[in-house]
């Protein structure tokens, strides 16, 4: 399995085009000692063939332009990517697909929550259904494995096992889709496994780690890990107002509840923090918030790495 | 006033995700003689403090990181970006207002069927109203002139006036809704115009000129045209099926009923094709095409582009 992380950045990207909190100022004034980031966007494939995305970014776009293995290879119109897999209806981990339209065929695999709120709540999703066969919208459910690709050459399968993380939502979709949404279906995590028994986690979004989820962890090879927030306060301190990272389902990294207290204990995983906010120290590669995360084994994701498991 | 080229591309850019046609593929090699582009975007400005664009496309993201006029000046949250006109409910001039979420205020001017469209429509538009003070909609009717900046210094006042064109609602919106637009709302022309009677108009996508809209070009200082296709059949061509030029509400270039025809009458406007698709063979400097828009007076939009009025 190769995994390509084509994008590492939260939500509006680093820089974000309205912010000027230190990092953004400083990354455009050219004297930040760290890079630019687009938004968070995976892609992975089985037998480098067909390739299968985890969410789709606003930024996809330019993510496409920036990684010629998923460009057209054969034929007039055509595209090595075969499929999406939401984790949330995020609007940044779901724009991206209006980037997909063109009347390419694309399944599309999503709980049946979050699929009913673009599909249902949000007609501009259909100009990904403007012809038969463009996208085919699979059902997936927290618990249940997957093949990626169903008609591919087992070789090259990847299951996929989506497992329920904390959390709702986003606020557009309103509160009355909020409150029919089914248990344990706003937000997923996802584990990616090969034949071999190789094994990567993505959890981009992630409110809380109980002891099972630990252990699950413990268990995998890589582990791209939300690392949106260095404090839980942080965006409410450059803005003035607002919520804080808990509020909005991100546990923060700092902290005695944040995720490098919470994951210490893991011993297996390779693990890397990955959707890190345009206002996130640890962008910074001077910061003593980098030096702390690289120093308890984390890595900070950047645009443009590929993994192999 | 000053207005900025972002992009100049029809939907999907050029190069496009899934497109291997001859333009494409050559320009991924590196052996085409022209430009990649960005989806169309323009921004423009009285007073240079305060920008408005015309739509909002999903490369808006990179097209602001690309234009520093259009980055924040002051502030620790803030954009010069005051207002987006929409000229018709088309994705590629709509998905970049999800681009502008991040609790930013903005006025956003469209008719009434378009806006109906989106936050009726469209959930996903609320990531815009999540906040009192962000997102203002604002109504716009064919014919009916409104000042870019209501609130704005006399002296660095545009005037707008919308002009209804012949086109329905995209497909997406569904047969309901495009039966409930209101007549000459769907597709709109914009003709911007400064204190001093300069006039730049903007048409991005245009189905037909007749005699008096012919009138109203000739009466402007600089005309950016809808440049999306050279024949009129030149996706079904390339696709091997699907709609026509004129079937999409695009009159192609050439032919005796295309736009080199039907504008050689005007006399005064600066002439540019914008909102040009990855498929146009005008995109290649080197085509006959090319040569034959030159030769008539025509320039070929490039992403960068400044034009001051």
């Amino acid at each position: 399995m190769r995994v390509k992380i084509l994008g590492s950045a939260a939500g509006g990207g680093f820089p974000q085009w309205n912010c000027a909190c230190s990092n953004c100022r400083r990354i455009r004034h050219g004297s930040f000692r760290g890079k630019p980031r687009t938004q968070s966007q995976i892609a992975l494939t089985g037998n480098g063939a067909r390739w299968c995305l985890l969410n789709a970014s606003p930024d996809l776009r330019f993510q496409i332009l920036s990684c010629p293995e998923l460009q057209p290879k054969t034929g007039v119109r055509e595209s090595p990517i075969a499929a999406v897999v939401l984790t949330s209806a995020d609007v940044d981990h779901v724009a991206g697909l209006l980037h997909l339209r063109e009347f390419q065929p694309l399944r599309i695999y999503s709980t049946d929550s979050v699929a009913r709120v673009l599909t249902e709540d949000n007609s501009i999703f259909r100009a990904l259904q403007q012809v038969p066969e463009q996208a085919s919208w699979q059902r997936i459910r927290p618990g249940e494995s997957f093949k990626l690709e169903p008609d591919g050459a087992a070789a090259a399968a990847i299951h996929c096992e989506p497992f329920a993380l904390p959390g709702a939502l986003p606020a557009y979709a309103g509160s009355d889709r909020r409150n029919k949404s089914a248990a344990g279906e706003a937000v997923l995590g996802l584990s990616l496994s090969t034949l071999a028994g190789k094994q990567l986690i993505y959890m981009p979004s992630v409110a809380g780690v109980d002891d099972s989820l630990l252990a699950r962890l413990d268990a995998c090879d890589v582990l791209l890990f939300d690392g949106t927030f260095w404090s839980d306060d942080e965006l409410v301190r450059i803005r003035g107002s607002g919520r804080t990272a808990n509020d909005m389902g991100h546990m923060p990294i700092s902290g005695p509840k944040g995720s490098l207290a919470r994951l210490a204990p893991l011993k297996r995983p390779r693990r890397i923090f990955i959707h890190v906010n345009n206002t996130n120290p640890i962008l910074d590669e001077e910061s003593p918030e980098r030096r702390e995360v690289v120093a308890a084994g984390w890595e900070v994701a950047e645009d443009g790495w590929e993994v192999a498991l």
